[in-house]
């Protein structure tokens, strides 16, 4: 079956995100372990993370608040208020990073437009991604944009009914085998895989629970026109 | 024209909302007074939110990160960690509060979902107004859900598009001139203004700039069946 709309993740699959967390949490790290030398930083904020996701969701806005949360805490509050300070405008300035294209995308998918059609879908924090799609000049090149709360089976089965799309014409393109490869493979479409250089623990999957069939892994976006080519 | 489909706000039209702001910003209040009894902490809240709204979007969680830094700006940054840990706390509270319905939506709702296509168009943290919908019970009666970062001509033109939505066949349903009322009329499409009891300043809108036509204002909802009858 020749493939007619292929999907694409934004965060680490587009454009660059997991590395303004990874370098802010590295500094966050190295605040935290003036006032706490012996915590295992790394662990609590997670912790705090995966308690808020339920609360907070997704998002820059949800890491910082987390972030605050850690701090405050891991010293018993006892952390001075200009540090505080100093998180929240690391939160800020997250925000307000330009959108960092990977190598290739831009080709890629101008090539692709010609083809297919292209639909962007994300997840996180709704104005922080459309924000970063409009400073991304992709946003002429994508028929369609899903921002999601959450990327799972019943989310995608809501974007394949409200866009009319069979599962057996639709390629997912991503970087998290969790987010992007799982959940569409099991409704029946196909998915490529292309590993970010970072990958956040909390999208990981444990081998034995991959799909055995219908994924491919690719290195970079570069091979992804040939690919969709053989997938008939 | 006869109506087909009716939009409908959700914050302040279907559930609380403002009133949950009002309270949690009249706590911040005190608080903050015990540190700056002579600032105008209100006005100062209200400018640090505008500033932010670029960056942050609209919602509790930027609401949250607004409090905190006016409260560390406004005592500079000389405002105990524990204060601070408090503003954190509202803000989780204000998003885990139950939904609660507005008099008389249940009933009236119910009562046009089968007469008319009801689509919830409303904006703010994609989150948090999805965790609210769910917890609200009226998820089943609506054909359609849009949830986005701001309501104007453009986006509310994009719904249109989306949905294949004539905007002669439709009528939105809102608590603010701002959102629901102007950029509707001023597509072509009509709208019901059902006043809540406390309004967000920035949602006002000066008498001198409201459309003449295309608009009436209800007291309740319960009003809204016979307001659409009459719309032919």
């Amino acid at each position: 079956m020749p493939v007619r709309v292929v999907g694409f993740d934004g965060d680490d699959t587009l454009w660059h995100s997991e590395t303004r967390f990874h370098v802010t949490q590295g500094e966050f790290r190295d605040l935290l372990k003036r006032h706490v030398p012996d915590a295992d930083i790394d662990a609590r904020l997670a912790e705090t993370e995966m308690k808020n996701l339920s609360i907070y969701g997704y998002g820059v806005k949800s890491f910082t608040l987390s972030m605050l949360e850690t701090a405050m805490d891991l010293t018993q509050r006892r952390i001075p208020t200009a540090d505080l300070d100093v998180i929240l405008g690391w939160g800020k300035r997250m925000l307000m990073e330009p959108t960092n294209l990977l190598d290739g995308v831009e080709d890629t998918l101008g090539a692709l437009s010609d083809r297919y059609d292209l639909v962007l879908i994300t997840k996180g924090d709704l104005f922080d991604q459309e924000s970063k799609l409009a400073r991304s000049g992709l946003g002429h090149l994508f028929g369609g944009v899903e921002i999601l709360s959450d990327k799972n089976k019943e989310t995608y089965r809501g974007v394949f009914r409200r866009r009319a799309i069979k599962p057996e014409d639709f390629v997912m393109v991503g970087n998290s085998l969790r987010s992007d490869i799982v959940p569409v493979v099991e409704l029946g479409g196909r998915a490529v895989h292309i590993p970010y250089e970072v990958t956040w623990a909390h999208e990981e999957v444990r081998e034995d629970e991959l799909p055995k069939n219908g994924w491919h892994r690719l290195e970079t976006i570069r091979e992804l026109p040939a690919a969709l080519e053989s997938m008939r």
